[in-house]
């Protein structure tokens, strides 16, 4: 015996690498009755409906809403304002809207002002991701184990709040509520600075000579590796963090770079008992990593 | 039948990761009639013959060499001087030394004079590892399929290098030979800036306030806890990186600090178009290195 779905209409705008697995994911568990797909560029859509994304698929974001008891944006963050002013007109009493990007705070200033007071906006961030994007990119294991962390305002309707819970917890995921801007001062350390090193030191290694960046991509040791493959991740959904959560990102860059140019110093000056000060210390980092992962 | 081992006394001074990791594959693969390991500290001596991981374990360096076809330094770098000086007395004509240190220039400061003119000096630089240390951390498969790279000077004996290469291809590795700064020019921007931002950037995050150090641990997204592996390697031996490839770390922390600056100006300013630009240039080396893996 299969219950009903936990939600009857769902809509997903944008069906990049989250659009997709939540559609995969949301097949997967029976948790939408139907799935419209709605994109901004037709050869999206056709891939899409070839993949068997969706129920229906459509360019008309208002027709595609009118009927959603839930409503995901998964596009990037720049074009939320537009997409809430197409929308707006067109969501039914007591919709829930709800979002998959990785700034929280923005989304009070851009998308919610443009909602009507009769749907319910549940902010989410899927803290999951891949170096891969487009349709082609999704499963449904992506949610799997992973945080999604939900920001809605003190005073969101708490039935709201709890289905969108739920619709990511029977994606496997493991769901926390938080204030957005605490959000996303925590993201900042844990994910966009990383990103943004990521970016940086690759990019050095691009502006190489030839010979040299050969050699650099042949003998590429661990860490250089790990770098690349965050520093391919999708640079229009990059660009927009580092647009939208500026504050956090150039704070807590400021504090990096305080400590990058003490170690620097410290080479510089032959000083081996603070390098090896410093590099005893993050040790104990690493640990908690290691418990939260096993915890 | 089984023929003759490549070499019939090894001598490992030192036992951590590399030495322990040779030592297991020399033995699966039968490189060595006889494994004598030497080590300064009786506790750590004491492990690497519980492990079973030498033939003759004892802390006199001198003896431990003196029957050597083959000595592979696997000691922090810091004490090679101290380690060449024991040693070269006791050194039997024609037998080769090597070591396993990061960076090879200083190994011609260093170690090289203190060695006697009828031993073949072949520097090499296996380019494996993991986040652990100590003679437990040992495998025999570290190096299959990675490079170790020997920087031999102009004159070497054409027969000890080729016998440090057959001892490496049989340990499963790919080896190139090559000019001693140029490794570490190539290394400092794939292994020792990659590991130094990582040790920067977990450090940064050690000194928040503690409950939002908490939360960067619980929500470690997939980039923060990428560096979090890379800053809990050994301690000393990336104390003895930095001091001895000093001059190409900082020359490429150079060329970094000046990326970063135009990044974070971009941020500031809120240029997307500056930002995606860099962004999507980063992908171009990802395709290089995965071609190269594939290769």
């Amino acid at each position: 015996m299969t219950g009903a779905p936990l939600f009857e209409n769902v809509t997903l705008i944008g069906i990049g690498l989250i659009g997709s697995s939540l559609s995969h994911a949301m097949r997967k568990h029976g948790l939408a009755g139907a799935i419209t797909v709605a994109t901004r560029r037709q050869e999206t859509l056709d891939r899409a409906i070839e993949l068997g994304l969706c129920t229906t698929g459509t360019l008309d974001f208002g027709a595609a809403v009118k009927d959603a008891d839930l409503v995901i944006i998964c596009t990037p963050m720049g074009v939320y304002k537009d997409i809430g002013t197409e929308i707006a007109p067109h969501l039914k009493a007591g919709a829930i809207v709800t979002d998959v990007g990785s700034v929280k705070f923005p989304v009070f200033q851009t998308l919610a002002p443009t909602l009507p007071d009769h749907v319910h906006l549940v902010p989410g961030h899927p803290v999951a991701g891949t170096e891969y994007s487009g349709p082609d990119a999704g499963f449904a294991a992506l949610f799997e184990k992973r945080w999604t962390l939900l920001t809605p305002a003190d005073r969101t309707d708490a039935d709201a709040i709890q289905k969108v819970t739920t619709l990511w917890e029977r994606c496997g995921a493991m769901v926390e509520v938080m204030d957005a801007a605490h959000h996303d001062q925590v993201l900042a350390i844990t994910s966009h600075l990383p990103h943004l090193i990521a970016y940086t030191i690759v990019g050095t290694a691009t502006d190489l000579g030839e010979d040299l960046q050969k050699e650099v991509i042949k003998f590429s040791a661990s860490g250089f590796r790990d770098f690349t493959r965050i520093a391919a991740s999708d640079p229009t959904m990059w660009r927009d963090i580092f647009l939208t959560n500026r504050e956090a990102v150039l704070d807590v860059l400021g504090r990096f770079d305080e400590d990058l140019t003490e170690l620097k110093r410290a080479i510089r000056r032959g000083d081996g008992e603070k390098l090896f000060e410093h590099f005893s210390r993050t040790r104990t980092i690493r640990r908690g990593v290691i418990d939260a992962d096993q915890a």
